[in-house]
């Protein structure tokens, strides 16, 4: 079968006044405790989303392909549809929306990490001891002193030991490699050129990096910084060009902020807690088409191993569920970008559990929502995440029959 | 993976003497009842072939992609093999074929509709209530009476309101937009030219319709036409040659002779009645390698919004099921070339449930031929319907090993 693209489902969109609402708990896919044999999800008491899940349709979804750990980027990039190993983008690029920064076309965009190294140059913490987002604020102003001749380096504060780094000139490329090592005990890379025409850009970089030694070094744990993802601002089609559908993106945090606004997500104002999240959802209802609510604490719990902290999230999402059908949406899809199991503390490959439900979904034999229930759900155990827009599209009764 | 295409099975086709049926009953896959939760699959009583999915492998087939409608043309391309992405063909050859029209490889086809305009050129009824085929015979003597200079346009019935009309002379284009504007309110488009080599093109069809609206002028409901699908007769690998099959079709209906015989398969004269349908595939057993054996009333019992009655259609055919079974078939498929839900009247982008059976299928724990039985199938809950001919192919013992 061809690939399914973006340019395909554009013919076929037709006009409608549905709504559609992509509820994506952040790692929401788990392991198996050891004790009970029961994920987190199937763990938690969800007696309304298990009641989405008998009258929807479910499944798993693989956001990338098989055994294929996403990202942040890729994993929400597959959700609304487009393929991520076609669609990349760098980790700058995602640093400087989520932070509202406005990045134009030529710029080059960088993640940094406050880190700690010692006396011989060896990284001993990636993140500084997480210092607090004020001390942060004082070493950018330290860098910020920094200058390059024939160059603009914008440096901005994100949270905790993240910052972000912009390089604004002539000629600039974004062919430049990590400088973080990603583990301790070695030290920071040089930044080399991964293309000719990225030489001169790296040059600049290393300089860069001298100097910022130079100004950290009396200021541990935070007496270096690293950093990864040098990338341009992709031009790709928004989610209204694509799907002609008016979206709004609901989500706390700026990783999320940024990857809604690059497919031109409207955000929406919101506070930290999953109800001011609902609370915003109900407030812009009649706003948008297209609603994307980011819950992130499933998502850190797990990182943080923390397998009864990430079952409360999911129970705490659960109890706002009558706030989103008492909306009356017409297509309702919940699910994750991935799965954090709480027992790698970390992003995993396993697939992810997903309802849609609409009024014409045809729902399967599925009357739970968990990881092993959803195995024998409708969508399949492993299907592409990108299969999950165009089904929400027709469900919500959006596109036009494909031939005669 | 790699896309399975015709080329590559082409290489590993073997002769054999087997025999495949296909049983395609149009628009089988439905949406449940609100009262029951039964689909009409599911309603129906089908001994036979709730048998035939116990001892078969079942599934719900995906004819072209996620969330996509399909036409008839690619859903039954779909079934026969052909990526219906790849393999597209327009409605007009589509009509030519259905009607055995000798189309030659420079003529351009489109259907066109008899309408309803207002005084004021609004289409008021885009199928001019239906008219009678006779009526349709009629008025398309009065449209035979057009002259265009340096140009043959050949004006036959279809059915109804529907008509072929064939343009043939020197350097004519498809390229000509649908001039049916497809919802009722809106003028009937102009018949503009998609590419500058279609211009002249563009002019003969407009001049045409300006002298159509002339002779038609009185005949009101009939006092206009719509033409759509302009194109021509695609130069694709017959059955034959892709699989090595002597095929047939059994089919009541123009749409479906037209697809059967664009793949190079011989249309066997039929009644409209299943019982008709399965005589002539007795008849005509020991002459072919192949039987496409078409239901239409599933499809139009669907459209036309009548549960019950397609519940009943689907248990005339179950009657027939042991005609079929004494024959001795090697290998027996039944499914649909996409679902049509009594509920929505329309085609869907529901997945289309699927038995496959011969003595070496592997059966798998499917008791029961409905749509949530088949999710647990061993075809897949929503595979591929390109993948049924190669499995078909397999199952008739007509393939070769790959590789040493």
């Amino acid at each position: 079968m061809l690939n399914m693209d973006l340019d395909f489902i554009k013919k076929l969109i037709k006009p409608a006044k549905t709504k559609i609402v992509f509820l994506v708990m952040d790692g929401l896919g788990g392991l198996p405790n050891y004790q009970t044999n029961l994920t987190e999800l199937e763990t938690a008491n969800t007696p309304n989303l298990d009641l989405l899940a008998k009258k929807g349709i479910c499944g798993l979804q693989q956001p990338v392909a098989p055994g294929i750990t996403p990202g942040s980027g890729p994993g929400h990039l597959a959700l609304f549809g487009y393929e991520p190993i076609k669609y990349q983008v760098g980790r700058g690029v995602l640093s400087a929306l989520g932070i509202n920064f406005d990045l134009k076309p030529q710029d080059i965009a960088c993640r940094g990490n406050f880190c700690t190294v010692n006396e011989n140059g060896f990284v001993t913490d990636r993140r500084a001891g997480r210092i607090p987002t004020d001390k942060n604020k004082q070493l950018c102003e330290l860098l910020r002193k920094i200058e390059i001749p024939g160059i603009d380096i914008i440096i901005e504060t994100v949270k905790e030991y993240r910052i972000l780094l912009v390089w604004r000139g002539e000629n600039l490329s974004e062919n430049i490699i990590d400088t973080d090592p990603q583990e301790i005990g070695k030290k920071p890379l040089q930044p080399k050129a991964k293309s000719k025409d990225a030489e001169s850009t790296a040059i600049i970089v290393n300089n860069f990096l001298d100097k910022a030694r130079e100004k950290l070094s009396e200021h541990s744990p935070a007496n270096m910084i690293l950093l990864r993802g040098f990338s341009k601002k992709p031009n790709w089609p928004s989610m209204k060009e694509s799907f002609g559908l008016n979206c709004a993106a609901i989500a706390a945090y700026p990783m999320y902020k940024g990857i809604a606004k690059l497919l031109g997500m409207n955000i929406l104002e919101t506070g930290e807690t999953i109800s001011e999240e609902f609370s915003t959802l109900e407030k812009y209802w009649n706003d948008y088409d297209f609603f994307y609510l980011h819950i992130k604490k499933t998502d850190s719990s797990g990182e943080d191993g923390l397998f009864d902290k990430k079952v409360s999230v999911i129970e705490e999402l659960d109890t706002q569920i009558p706030r989103l059908t008492n909306l009356n949406p017409d297509v309702i899809v919940v699910s994750g970008d991935h799965s954090t199991p709480s027992l790698l503390k970390y992003h995993s490959w396993h697939p992810v559990p997903t309802i849609l439900w609409s009024k014409h979904c045809r729902s399967d034999k599925v009357e739970k929502f968990g990881e092993r229930d959803c195995i024998c759900g409708g969508l399949g155990s492993r299907y592409p995440s990108c299969d999950l827009m165009p089904l929400a599209l027709a469900n919500a009764m959006r596109l036009e029959k494909f031939g005669a």
